[in-house]
């Protein structure tokens, strides 16, 4: 199949590696030029611009950081919509706000394009590993469309709803995420305080009712999971700015519909703390030093 | 094994039963008579007071509301600490803070005893199917000395570490509990809001980085977990007045040590605000009203 | 004084029409018709669009609903960057976020004209009496500029600063009243609840360290005070939606420079569940309904 | 009048000074011999107990850091009950919750005392200048019968209703206080991080709807109000640990009636996290370090 790919970023150049090697014919476009010299040596056709990219392809894919690159990357005078064949899919696997997908879906289907919200999780390891979840918002006709075009990239398919809605699950996730991985950070803590163990406490939480990804795969405290980034000194891991990227597009939907999101408006201030203590780039389970003392 | 037991509540008599039927001679106190009446009728002793059930006894256990009982029951004129023998261990299953641990164990010690917290989880249906997880502070030696008596009530007998551990473990554990719970309302309902189907979204966060027992055992969206209390009506599970104690032992342990507990602080407000909604007796899963406009 | 006015809403119209009185000369544009001609009838003159009402004038001021409205003012074919002369200056009136400021006072420079932000407090009624403060972001100089045109229409013009500055000096007011409102509400509610009448804590408060506008000025609970919303049922203050935008502005412009707003954000969270119950309408001070289970 | 006494601390001393002066013969007690001396070479009479100050007493005041220590000199063998003539009523100028002071209410009443419960305003300043504000909880009757003698060390005697309702007003003020504070805090640091200049976003502040005591008089940022502890390094004023004693009492109350304390508790753990980091001793105006980057 030939596909146009833009955005070569943390994500986007080993999305698009993967499917050169499920035999896919890739054309690319970033600004980054290294990051498409890279891609060019792995086989994939550098184009001179989005819209170059997007020309002949049957499908393209957008991996950017955020809605307004993805407006612009698709609007712009040499952007996608400007190369695009009618009839042809646009997959934006982008994580972006459910009402700039709503909006760039309908841009697309003026001039007979679909536009499909298809965002991931699993981190740049998934990606590499070609293991990511794709969350997938359209019809079913057009999840079966690309279902075989992001099996080159993940393993986990899942489609979610009308478009928009693989944005909503993967916000909706991300919310429950932050709140439990605070929630997590603070009782550890506590237990610490009061003195328990935390690798005891740890276990107790990881076969009871507090049982939870940010306990028994994540667990913040050190020591308590030696695979989770707290063991090796919060790196490597997702990083604060990317929790609070999330939580500010979950709490922003939130405000578009009038609901409260008392605890992740919380979770949002503390990861906030922690990136003005000049921690952004630390696995967001650091958010524990809040609690232990050591920053904050 | 002859032991003296003290509160016969929705907690207290099945475990006595499980005493009774591990082939135990137990004697039982309750103020209420006809939970001795039930007790008896099962084969046990009726007690005339807590210092006489605990009179002769090879073990006394308590299991009642809070502190102040279980300070009233230990000290009292016709209570346990004026029957014990020397040497007797007191087991002491309710959830208390800490601090009143430590306190009891210190009276204890004066005459002699030794006084292990061992507070549980399991609910009403633990304790009757004998399956409860016991939560253990006190030393290894008195850890090895109550683990058979415990196992005649209990599938989990966890050391925790020394006195009050045990509480620790257990107020935690409940804290991750209710943060996750109220996070995962929040979630569900916002996902809702914005289009999603809810077991579509449970179906996505329970294989994915929001899993937790809050959604994917107890899932306070009706419908998403059909053996949940949501989809009951919210009716026996884990009262929301229950789990504003445990959260209140939770941030006034925190308030002990000089631990901020921002998450559990603000759980802690929203279980009051159904509480003062007369929402007090439902599974506190039902939190997610606050959120779906049935009622806050 | 020929001046170009933009923006005929609740705020915009009784300022236009002070300046008329005032005895400048104003022409002015907006979408609705009857607004248009409400001026007219004062002596306006209506121009056919933005462009046209900037052409010719000495002074351009706009008084729009958010950010997205200003920028299409200014920028639009037929806007007001297309219409002004070199060297006349923009005053926007509008409560925006200040990042928003600094981006139309560059397009604004690159033509030359200077872009001053004015926000205001003292609602529609202090626009009908020309009593409005205006908090002006800009050069020295160019306060000096417009501070003549801004009396025609308020009492008090406050410098606050460089460009930017008069809307942080807007938003970080409206952080603490929001707040404040919040905490004075919640304080009410409970003294009711603990036994003392409403009007004497009103009245110990309003000479004590808890004294603030929102006791003394506009008390929430019914009866404290006589002038207050509170006491005519919420009925044409500062209406909740309003009050969630700028709450809005507040914790967005936080988060734009990494800062914690914990008792901002949690207060902007009780204000949504407010509107989610369909009180959006009622003035802010409503929000003491979520505490007396009349709601929420 | 001749007046027992018993609680020399900061508050207490003070306090029975202004009553020597006021020319009432004084009998006091307190546990710290150093205190009891001043006292006594101020013309007080040494008591060897509480008991012993309360005999022949017309009046006993308690000045006392917290319930239990009330409890105490109330029911020990040689406190106050134990020494007090029938008929003669009690004054408790400290700061508890209302449910202790009805409990002490009907301890005094079954034997023929009344229990008034009056907590001050005002600081060890207001101490010793005789200007402190008391909040009256008790009948008219007794109202009218503790005034003169309250009078003695403070200016404003206010009846704030039944008994309890004097801890009420307090807590509930107290409360106000410390969410308008840490309200205040977030806006001036966010307010500086955008860049405006902080004396000028308070001179803002204080004359519109953001105006409170924590801004107009004791505004956190230094240098905007000079007399403020903020001005000269957080010292001498209002302590954070009995910010964090008060606010403790009212979210504690709150859940005593179930009502929801949101802005409340979240400012309290605030205050927490700024005592965790040593800070405790620090006026609480020192919350804005939070925001500030110099801890937290």
């Amino acid at each position: 199949m030939k596909i146009g790919f833009v955005g070569l970023g943390h994500m986007g150049a080993p999305m698009a590696l993967n499917l050169l090697k499920a035999g896919h014919t890739v054309a690319v476009f970033d600004l980054s030029a290294s990051a498409m010299q890279t891609l060019a040596e792995a086989g994939a056709q550098k184009a001179a611009s989005a819209k170059a990219a997007a020309s002949g392809a049957e499908c393209v894919i957008t991996m950017l950081p955020a809605a307004a690159h993805v407006r612009s990357v698709l609007t712009a005078e040499d952007g996608v919509l400007a190369g695009i064949a009618k009839g042809v899919t646009i997959i934006d696997s982008s994580t972006i706000d459910p009402a700039s997908v709503k909006e760039f879906a309908k841009l697309a289907a003026a001039q007979g394009n679909a536009f499909v919200d298809a965002p991931v999780s699993g981190g740049t390891g998934g990606a590499a590993a070609g293991t990511l979840t794709f969350m997938v918002g359209g019809s079913a006709e057009h999840y079966e469309s690309v279902k075989p075009v992001l099996s080159g990239m993940g393993k986990n398919i899942v489609h979610c709803g009308e478009t928009g809605t693989g944005q909503v699950a993967k916000i909706c996730n991300n919310l429950v995420l932050g709140v439990t991985m605070a929630g997590v950070a603070e009782a550890m803590a506590l237990g610490e305080a009061l003195g328990i163990d935390p690798k005891v406490l740890g276990g107790i939480m990881n076969t009871s009712t507090g049982r939870c990804w940010s306990s028994d795969t994540y667990n913040p405290y050190p020591g308590v999971i030696e695979t989770a980034p707290s063991s090796r000194g919060y790196t490597g891991g997702f990083g604060t700015d990317l929790m609070l990227k999330d939580l500010g597009l979950a709490t922003d939907a939130a405000k578009g519909v009038h609901q409260p999101a008392y605890m992740g408006a919380l979770a949002q201030q503390l990861y906030q703390a922690m990136s003005s203590h000049g921690d952004g780039k630390l696995d967001f389970s650091a958010i524990i030093k809040l609690y232990r003392g050591e920053k904050g």
